[in-house]
């Protein structure tokens, strides 16, 4: 059977997993494309369903439901929907791992995924999402990621209570700090990085152990903090 | 005097600037509000013309029109115009740097940007742009490189030539390449960065005496350009 038509009902539910708050009510996320299918079976996701398009042909052993263009373009937030389409039950792996990023009220979902992809990359297993943090679910933070989010362990925490809990080094990037050295020996790291505009917030930064410039002899005035972030979690890769 | 329409010739000749075929021809590029603005004129810039909406004023000492909500809508790409609009002069600085950006086909503008502004941060001060290159004036590179366009030298280039006469050390990313130390000596360094999904090209890679690679112990496949570059530049700064 195929389903036709926009309005069916089954298609309304999954819709609002477009919005934050259909995700957070229904404890689920979509993921577009092939690839990000593979990546999320391969790491072990949970996939409740996929939607497929009905002139196309993929061989996953998943619940599917054979849509329309019509229909599939609906569920899909590219100008070019793709083929297929999976919903995914949101689940906080727990994986240990002695580097951990904090993200402090980073807003912009490009640099949110190539946060969680840096991060992925350099053994940053552990991703704590701070309140005023754009949704790690969103189309445009998987987007970027490129699958990382099946990889990593993201977990919605409040930051400070976290941070008075670590027993590592806690580090932030702070204008007034000391240059970057590779002086850390601590066998836990914890980086946390703030928002685009304002840095981290007051209370991280009484909170953290050390302060990091990132020596910038050039004219630029602060850097990306996706790059900030790349740079910092480089020189403490596991 | 207020231009209240969007068909007056002079704003029609202005829209233009909106495509890259229309900035190459004029050799004039638009930048949008008041910070940008300030940063271009500080970095010797040449504005030729500002257009400013009628309900606020600036303090710029340069040529002035006037226009209503609608005539400055039509010439932004933002949601929310702001309530300043320069036609900036599109001119190649000569900038003698020791540290040299190359840019081989990178397709996102954000990326770009962001590669802009992290060479200017650590004095990569000439930025080399290779053909099949997203077009570095339009709007996105420019609001993601944060004013650093004026700050460096951009210069269209055949990227093989450049290299073929290059003096010094000329690095770039692959992952069958050596892990990246320290070891290079060279006074002179250019880093050639490649698309995002290809990399550099296979003739870049024969002109190149170095490649390298980020070790990556975690999952993800690859880093972000954007990342990496940032990687690669922190650790050559000057």
């Amino acid at each position: 059977m195929v389903i036709t038509s926009k309005d069916n009902k089954r298609i309304k539910e999954i819709r609002k997993l477009l919005t934050k708050k259909g995700r957070t009510k229904a404890q689920q996320f979509l993921i577009e494309g092939e690839h990000l299918i593979e990546e999320a079976i391969q790491f072990g996701a949970h996939i409740e369903e996929i939607f497929v398009l009905e002139t196309d042909t993929y061989n996953f052993d998943l619940k599917t439901t054979v849509v329309t263009k019509d229909v599939m373009s609906s569920l899909s937030t590219l100008v070019t929907p793709p083929g297929i389409i999976a919903v995914v039950r949101m689940e906080t792996k727990s994986i240990e791992s002695d580097r951990v990023l904090a993200i402090d009220g980073i807003q912009d979902p490009g640099n949110l995924g190539t946060l969680i992809r840096t991060a992925d990359a350099f053994n940053f297993k552990r991703i704590l999402i701070g309140k005023n943090t754009v949704d790690p679910y969103s189309d445009k933070v998987l987007r970027s990621s490129q699958g990382s989010h099946f990889h990593v362990s993201l977990e919605d925490v409040d930051l400070i209570e976290v941070m008075q809990n670590f027993n590592g080094t806690i580090l932030t990037t702070d204008l007034s700090g000391e240059s970057l050295t590779d002086k850390i020996t601590d066998e836990k790291i914890m980086i946390v990085l703030g928002n685009e505009g304002q840095g981290v917030s007051q209370e991280v930064l009484e909170h953290a152990n050390y302060k990091v410039k990132i020596d910038m002899p050039g004219d630029a005035e602060s850097l990306n903090v996706a790059v900030a972030g790349g740079i910092l979690m480089h020189q403490y890769s596991l």
